[in-house]
């Protein structure tokens, strides 16, 4: 007997389904996100997934655009790719209305983000992240709110300043050590600042070995400078003044004004680079100090420039994205994840055709009350309609036969605690609301 | 002098932007169909845009997998597709996890669709649609249920019933025009379903013509039959009783049960398919009754076969769809859009660097109270400031300076009306609550 061809049911590989108690956290999420970053004044658009390839060839890094993409060619034989990160999207979106925008602009959008790489933990193929960015701040108050806004979040979600630290350095200080410090010549530059990237995800010797060959006997000094604790240090090592290091004036006093509005766990790291070739000022990230799950969270930076490839003048910029796949990760591993609660309140079984007919009407009611009412309609016994709404953590039932059409007094039943309440059509809301 | 390569700031073609005014259209959309499927007991999941391009091979439909999908291979050479529909996707998901899931399942989801087709009103490359489904119940109490929540959605974004009519047909009833009354063969019953399905877009001689090619001297019959009002209409065409048409006592049932429960808008609609080849059962669509917009709106119907392509036992489904694109139309012609207003409702502007410090805490105090409230920190003249505000509309803004500094009194203006009112700090949430 020929076998029917049976279709797989797993989903496209590094990709996740969301099931609804999937879904509850993906929304807590979001929903922390959205509330914290709007209380700062920031406002929400989008794009579509689908972007001119040519989009990600100026800025984005090599690395990124020729390895890890989803590019094809559209059937009109156009270069489209699915975005990779949102950064050139927001740019373009400013660049194209940036006449009619009030400026400073502040903008989020909580884009999915689509990598070609070997799924692994933290990461997928597709993730969610929030994109949060200033445009029109020159100076580093734009870092200050910004990074003030990723601490928020990260309090938001339950975390104390103890669970993570935010590493602070600017590119312009690098850029400073690499071309004036070590005259390096811009592609020797481009292979230390890289080597300096992946600094964290090497063995120690191995980074000096791969320094050694660039640097040559200038390594030693190289190590030195990239343990600073501090921008005293780095005036020490270097044997500079705090006013010859560019961009070291400015990380200070954004230091200094995020110390003074509460946010104490800011370290100078002058090993940070985060990845995109973008950046021109200040980056930063969110580093887990949790001792099993040490590692950056999510960061972002100034990228005064990245307006400029449309033909604009200079806008400046300073921004950051945070992965729902690593923050996920990070309120697991902190136990600060909310237990899931359908939206469903209350599940109505009915014994036969005329006591549902009374249960549409009645959860019709409800629902005009504010409550949000399920009803079984499969015509199964009552216990097996119970056990559905168990199945779906349904928090109240309650069941409508003879007695509570003649009556109007409803049970309605505590399916966590078993507890059953006797009332009337008008009380049943307080009853739900027992439960927060 | 060599010009610098400008990039073009246009999006991809046949997909949107979605600047702050756009997302908030978006975002209230998305709102109301929350709202009100919740409000039923509907539970939200969602899934990758990505899916194994094999997951339409089986029941969409050829036309939309080879012309209309955007397939690719990835740089694994697994084949890939954007989902053009959500149903398959919620048929994987259900049929995977079908022992554990508690039924009658009721789900929802608001995800992006892709089709390859020219942009036109209505239609674009990518649009987003909420789809709500209903597993486990073989009655037609699914479709009361569905058809009543597509309704009361209609009427949650302020249309009437006399904006739009519900046609309602079922596939049984087609089926048995075509192979029992006209005893068709598969083909030419496929050939004669499809040009039903496209009736409403073509010149009624062309329809009738082309009928002739199929059914010779039977089509004044078939233009009879599909002229039918009611059940009655078609028993007496046909000569058929009721209990002889499949499906008719189905679809009578569920219209009287749905005018008992309020909804009064329903009509025998004979010639509607709705475009799915897994469709089993009765189909309906909402139909705009605006004689400028006279089109389909939105539709579903029962697909009970679609989770025995994963090799599961019959599930039995119903659901239907709804875009945002044709919603969106449908609202701005029936004056049904609401008034941009941003999530920021103060603006904070200051003169220079110590009044700033003093606006950073004080709005940090206002959010703490349940303000969303922003800051200029552009350090431009304050009648710039105000500007920015303006373009943003921002409904209140404050100046902080050194009157303000001192007496700890601010004057809080409305952007829209021009009034000032002069209050205390803890006076200024009352005043931005003046505004709905």
């Amino acid at each position: 007997m020929a076998e029917k061809t049976k279709l797989s049911t797993d989903a496209y590989k590094g990709v996740r389904d969301f099931y609804p108690e999937d879904m509850f956290i993906q929304n807590y999420i979001f929903g922390v996100w959205k509330k914290t970053v709007e209380q700062f004044g920031y406002q929400e658009y989008n794009a579509s997934v689908l972007e001119p390839t040519e989009l990600y060839k100026a800025k984005s890094g090599e690395e990124i655009v020729n390895e890890q993409t989803y590019s094809f060619k559209d059937r009109g034989d156009r270069d489209v790719t699915l975005r990779p990160e949102m950064t050139p999207t927001v740019a373009r979106l400013v660049a194209a209305k940036r006449r009619e925008l009030g400026f400073p602009l502040r903008w989020y959008s909580i884009p999915n983000l689509f990598r070609y790489e070997q799924p692994q933990r933290g990461r997928l193929r597709e993730h969610w992240q929030l994109n949060v960015d200033i445009f029109g701040v020159e100076s580093s108050d734009a870092e200050v709110e910004g990074i003030t806004v990723a601490s928020k979040i990260m309090k938001n979600f339950g975390a104390s300043e103890t669970d993570f630290e935010i590493r602070i350095n600017s590119r312009k200080i690098i850029n400073f050590i690499l071309t004036d410090i070590f005259k390096l010549d811009e592609a020797a530059a481009h292979r230390l600042s890289k080597l300096i990237d992946r600094k964290e995800k090497m063995p120690a010797a191995d980074f000096e070995a791969q320094s050694q060959q660039i640097l040559g006997e200038q390594t030693k000094l190289f190590l030195n400078i990239i343990s600073s604790k501090s921008g005293d240090d780095l005036e020490k090592i270097t044997g500079k003044q705090r006013s010859e290091i560019p961009g070291l004036d400015d990380l200070h006093s954004a230091m200094k004004k995020l110390n003074a509005s509460g946010v104490k766990n800011v370290v100078f790291s002058p090993t940070l680079m985060r990845g995109f070739d973008y950046y021109t000022g200040i980056v930063f990230e969110i580093f887990d100090t949790n001792p099993e799950n040490r590692r950056a969270l999510f960061g972002g930076g100034r990228y005064d420039d990245l307006l400029a490839i449309f033909g604009n003048e200079r806008v400046p910029a300073f921004g950051f994205g945070m992965g729902d796949v690593t923050i996920r990760d990070f309120l697991e591993t902190h136990a600060l994840l909310p237990k899931y609660q359908p939206s469903t309140q209350l599940y109505l079984c009915s014994f036969d055709e005329k006591s549902l007919a009374f249960s549409v009407s009645l959860a019709d009611r409800l629902r005009e009350s504010g409550i949000n009412v399920a009803m079984d309609l499969s015509g199964k016994k009552i216990s097996d309609q119970i056990k559905s709404a168990g199945k779906q953590k349904i928090p109240f039932i309650a069941v409508i036969g003879e007695d509570e059409m003649k009556t109007g007094i409803f049970k309605i039943k505590n399916m966590d605690s078993g507890e059953e309440k006797a009332v009337n059509e008008n009380e049943i809301k307080a009853v739900i609301h027992t439960k927060k």
